[in-house]
């Protein structure tokens, strides 16, 4: 039986523990939050997210100590926003990933450093490239809990990492399939929260439908300068992994970035969106990460730029968009 | 003074009446509707559809003969359903075509003939295909109304041709683009509406959103395995013209297709969704043709074969998009 400890307790987590609880599986969930490991034990469903998923005792543990999650683990999953992943496994050590594969379900990149989550750990933690996967396609956490179809993509830089762990994440109602594309997918899920920003910019100002299709067409075509730029090699960007995951964040109406954003466009300024939201939209974060990312590649990138000066040097949101209409066709 | 005859006196014939009407044309409306060219005349507004958009009499005469219409006119714009727009032409002649550029605003095939509107135009009336556009793009008329920032791709098989009216359709809320690729974008255009109607589909069936990202994706490559059959070329499908039209019907809520899928998702049959509606979504033609032209041509097309065989062989909607399910990734 493969046991996977899971670290984070948001809604994502609690899909994927649901996930793969519907197979053969020992998972061992480390959640921040004690009010919740106690509330879990006693009661077998996330206080906090996804109330109506009931949590198999016998499969699902829950730990408060992120070592104790690690024991014996054959994977670890990681579903923390980017921001926050770094305070949590500080405790740890390469000792404590030996032998392990990780799993990325975070869409982001480490703030400080402007870096893949996959190559922080590998950095940090000494794991192989090759033992790493990411968790990426159009899927909302509500969804999966309603057990409505839905597809995931895990991408690998080895085609067989990523089928053995999409078997564990194939169930009668989620198809996962392997790709061999380990940053392509990983950079087009953090690019994608851009976008939903700018969406939701344009949106907040006043643009319509026309204008976000547009957008979102000319999305995939920076996304695609920008990957092929970074790492370049033969991929179909609307295969789901990349088109798909962008359409559900763009056109979302429940989407964290999509919701700042518009705010942002409707005249808030950056913190009071923040405080206005209690949380912090992660496509702020990759936007800075990817601009800067891009001042050695030079690729052509006009949304990221306009969202870039929106969010980060105070240009007005209109006069930025109003330039970006410009340089859309 | 160019001179343009648009016939159709729909929202969408409207729409780019108004766009025209911002450049120093003169436009030739023919309109079947005789009660609607007397309100026109006198009150300066469609009283069907668009209500709020002001029509110059200045700049924009309406006529009740189609033939006055073309009467020394530059450009003929067609902007009926392609399933009724024989009988109106029923008067024409290719003599009343010469010296003169067909656009097609029409986003369909001839139904009993199964040929793109643009090829019937060139048989019937024997207009050279370089002297022939098609305006698409992802474009709500309702938007184009009210002068939201909209983007429309002018195609022709000869960039000059499209170049030249791309120039007419452009003003301070329109940018339109020439495109060469007159056959990827018209085929794109028709099949566009195939997949709203498997959207809505899916969505009358309790199918959630991740699934239609997953649609959507497959069928951006769908339509690029077809189009790249019918007429081999370089092609980018993510530009605005293909991506970007399928997405605002695809995502619209107010899509006709959308609606009679819905509707037949939920369990109306084909006839009492056309009653309900009182009008016949376009994609309802479509499939049928695309599928007919796809005989010849043996590409796979599971969301089309799908469409096809729940519209027209009667298979029940769970069972073939269950089956559908399977051919997705």
């Amino acid at each position: 039986m493969t046991s996977i400890a899971v670290i984070g307790g948001g809604s994502w987590a609690t899909a994927i523990i649901k996930i793969l609880s519907e197979n053969n599986v020992s998972i061992r969930w480390w959640l921040r939050d004690r009010a919740a490991v106690e509330h879990i034990r006693k009661h077998h469903y996330n206080p906090d997210y996804l109330r109506d998923v009931r949590l198999s005792p016998r499969k699902v543990k829950t730990f408060t100590k992120i070592t104790d999650a690690l024991n014996g683990a054959d994977y670890v999953i990681l579903a923390i926003p980017a921001a926050f992943v770094q305070e949590p496994l500080a405790a740890l050590t390469p000792k404590h990933f030996e032998g392990k594969r990780v799993v990325s379900a975070i869409k982001g990149m480490i703030p400080q450093r402007h870096i893949l989550v996959t190559d922080w750990v590998e950095e940090h933690f000494h794991v192989p490239i090759d033992q790493m996967c990411v968790i990426a396609g159009p899927c909302h956490a509500e969804e999966v809990a309603l057990e409505k179809q839905s597809y995931l993509t895990i991408a690998s830089t080895h085609e067989a990492c990523a089928a053995d762990f999409a078997q564990l994440m194939s169930c009668s109602f989620v198809t996962a399939n392997p790709l061999a594309d380990l940053y392509g997918v990983e950079y087009a899920a953090v690019m994608k929260n851009i976008v939903a920003l700018a969406c939701g910019i344009s949106h907040g100002l006043g643009y319509g439908d026309n204008f976000q299709a547009v957008m979102v067409s000319n999305a995939m075509q920076e996304i695609k300068r920008f990957v092929d730029a970074v790492d370049p090699r033969e991929r179909d960007l609307s295969a789901s992994a990349y088109l798909g995951d962008l359409l559900v964040t763009a056109y979302s109406q429940f989407s964290r970035n999509r919701t700042f954003g518009n705010m942002i466009g409707r005249g808030y300024s950056v913190q009071s969106a923040q405080m206005e939201m209690k949380m912090i939209a992660e496509g702020y974060y990759a936007v800075n990460s990817i601009y800067e990312m891009n001042k050695q590649y030079g690729v052509e990138m006009p949304i990221t730029e306009a969202t870039y000066k929106i969010l980060y040097e105070r240009e007005a949101p209109a006069s930025e968009i109003a330039k970006l209409k410009l340089r859309l066709r």
